[in-house]
């Protein structure tokens, strides 16, 4: 995968923030391309916020044209409403990269943390400094859900360029 | 919503199969017009799967003119990861259905129950005479997830029609 250049997109699902973050790959050099959140409306209909995420994707995908897609995976949830809110929000993901033939991968927070600053329980400062490192960018990326956006990305080229890690790969 | 004649979907979504009934209303007669499954192969991707969900939907409501969409929504879970898939699911048929403008209606498994045979703890017979009956069927509509559809939207036609039960209505 990093023989080439390739464009991969990475996503922090929401109902309330979607963040996204594209990266452009091309053999070891890592570069930032786009990046921010969809917002949909809060006093919007839940079916509308939904269509709102899946509409803002589809016109980024058709705009750039991408490879592959990066989504965090949660794996442990107090409360089901909301694991099933979030459901809803990664389904719609899914299918809007599936739409664009996009391969997906899917990593659970605690795996990216791990990937990009070494530890699954680094600090929002931590995984922000090491994203701007990484990116080389004068200052993190902001808002929060974007960063985190690149951060899956990031952590998807690790997992698909060492051998340490691509058996943890986990294709959606 | 019953002066006029409509059509609507009911939808019991899941990742395995996901179930659906469409029935056309007009004044107080209700006819069946297509009950089904949608049954993506097991083995696929999730994402696959979902997006074969989302395409026969959006075939189904290409080919009926639909105005409204009743699914089922469930508010109590034991297992999140479960939770988080069957949200996946609702969430594609949801964005399914706002492609289409429908509105949308969510019920939980009680609700329907309730409605249809007049307890939430209806055994799944019970529940399925009281389908055929309603719809004047000699036979209770198979298979089971396809007829849990159609006891979804006649749950909407109720709720719609009776003021006793119109504050119940949760529009998605």
């Amino acid at each position: 995968m990093t023989c080439s250049s390739e464009l991969i997109i990475g996503i922090d699902p929401g109902t309330r923030v979607t963040g996204y973050g594209i990266i452009k790959i091309d053999n070891r050099s890592i570069e930032v391309v786009d990046f921010g959140c969809i917002r949909p409306p809060p006093q919007a209909l839940l079916s509308e916020r939904y269509f709102i995420i899946f509409e803002s994707l589809d016109e980024l995908m058709k705009g750039y044209n991408l490879h592959q897609m990066a989504i965090e995976t949660q794996f442990v949830y107090k409360n089901p409403q909301s694991a099933l809110k979030l459901g809803s929000a990664q389904g719609v993901c899914l299918v809007a990269a599936k739409k664009h033939n996009l391969k997906i991968f899917g990593y659970s927070p605690r795996t990216v943390k791990c990937s990009i600053v070494g530890t699954g329980r680094a600090s929002k400062e931590q995984l922000l400094g090491a994203i701007a490192r990484r990116l080389r960018l004068k200052e993190p990326p902001k808002p929060q859900d974007a960063a985190d956006a690149l951060a899956i990305a990031l952590c998807h080229v690790q997992h698909s360029s060492s051998k340490l890690f691509s058996h943890t790969k986990h294709e959606l």
